[in-house]
């Protein structure tokens, strides 16, 4: 280990969870503070405002389980938004589909790209030089509302916990607006917080979003250093009848590419929401 | 928070996972360093040797996983067998099936079950005073050794990461006596480590355990606070029939009783095996 080698913790609730590595960069841009870490073990690692947001090579865990089971559902990609997402993880994903014609991508904070360009580029690897990724950096929940109806095959909504800039994306008029610029089986993403370290950011997400959509479906699965290693999505869409339905023609090609995500782990992971969550759900209303 | 707090800390391959809390109780055995942390979030937690064991409040996520699957697909359960447990909550567990007669619990560290009758009554309950269990204090992969053929339903290998002390419990050998003292139809529950932070000592289990036993099975599941938050827990028997087959009749009152297992969560768990282990696991020989 490096002897410049210090140790930088995510603290949460009288828990904290420690990378030691050599900082590669440590900026403070309008919005947040950004560390880029660099380890023996986990390759590079990105913090936002205390944070740890990924690390090269524990991303995937993230990235396949937000972006492959909406899009493995789909019969025809051709359109996609990304808000957030300044790592290019989830554009990478995105462009394993040879259908996508352009992909969207708002991230409010242009600093993030700038160093993930710099020294994430095992997590986003070309994906900045296609020219299907179109960049703006907005803020997602004012880009949305000039956006013109059913444009969208898919959005994903791939940002850190609620936060002063952030907690718009989790809110009830960010999802009307997403519903209105979906195609009509389009499907909506998003990171839905932990059940065990962000049990009331968990609910309210899934509440919101079935008061909006017609349907949706939350999945569980692992994301080994976020607080609790517990992790989910939740997935949404008006139409009831390909809703996640993986579409066979493109899912060999995708399960060979990924570390984590395949059919059977995706058909698993939306099965385990926790007893817990299960009770705490049916108390509403 | 407590001005005595102090942060208490797994390090585990450059990365840590810490506490914050009130030291109740540090001592060292024969065997191993046992630190018990009162925390405000977590409630006690116990560490063994600087790895964190279990917390009031997270230690369902392990001691469900372990014994449900198991102990719901017998028809008939009487006599159990608990190899390391020593903090009472597998035998919490196991005695809620009226039908058990019998639990042998094998512990070779008699300071844990002391420290954890004296500050850890929220996990085991009343366990200690159910006349069902008998403890014995003896090195488990000897104890066994001593047992008669075919008398246990159910064995559960709920011991630390491998060890200088502990790794007979991982060993063919340990398993084939398990094998040999297991009913006609019994089911062996091993905790099988975490595949992202103990892959190899994961995938020997795995493979040892196909090794001795006509079928077995790995589900993966989440501890918050174990290296990475996921682990896996792996069940095997002779017994092709029955299982893993939930038995109705106990089912929903275990259900009930249960913060994170159902039958869903369970069915789900067996499923998510990530790619790159089952691309690990497909090398072999």
């Amino acid at each position: 280990m490096n002897k410049d080698a210090i140790w930088i913790d995510e603290i949460h609730k009288n828990s904290r969870y420690g990378l030691k590595g050599k900082i590669l960069s440590r900026e403070k841009s309008e919005f947040q503070e950004i560390i880029i870490l660099e380890t023996e073990e986990y390759g590079n690692a990105l913090m936002l405002d205390g944070c740890w947001m990924i690390s090269d090579k524990q991303e995937k865990y993230y990235h396949e389980c937000l972006v492959h089971p909406a899009l493995t559902s789909l019969e025809k990609i051709s359109k996609v938004l990304i808000i957030g997402g300044g790592d290019g993880g989830t554009a990478r994903e995105c462009l394993k589909y040879k259908s996508l014609l352009k992909i969207d991508l708002v991230e409010i904070d242009k600093l993030v790209i700038d160093l993930s360009k710099k020294h994430l580029k095992q997590v986003n690897e070309n994906s900045w030089e296609d020219p299907r990724l179109k960049i703006h950096i907005a803020d997602g929940t004012k880009w949305i509302r000039e956006r013109n109806d059913n444009d969208y095959d898919a959005i994903f909504i791939d940002c850190s916990d609620p936060s002063e800039f952030s907690k718009g994306l989790f809110s009830l008029e960010f999802y009307k607006e997403c519903k209105r610029i979906m195609s009509k089986n389009g499907i909506l993403a998003t990171q839905s917080e932990s059940p065990e370290s962000f049990k009331k950011h968990h609910i309210n997400i899934i509440n919101s979003i079935k008061e909006i959509f017609n349907i949706s479906s939350t999945m569980y699965s692992f994301v080994p250093f976020y607080p609790s290693g517990l992790w989910s999505w939740t997935f949404a869409s008006d139409d009831n009848k390909n809703f996640l339905k993986p579409k066979f023609k493109n899912l060999k090609i995708i399960e060979c590419s990924c570390e984590v995500w395949n059919r059977k782990y995706q058909k698993g992971a939306f099965q385990m929401m926790p007893n817990k969550i299960i009770k705490e759900l049916s108390k509403r209303k």
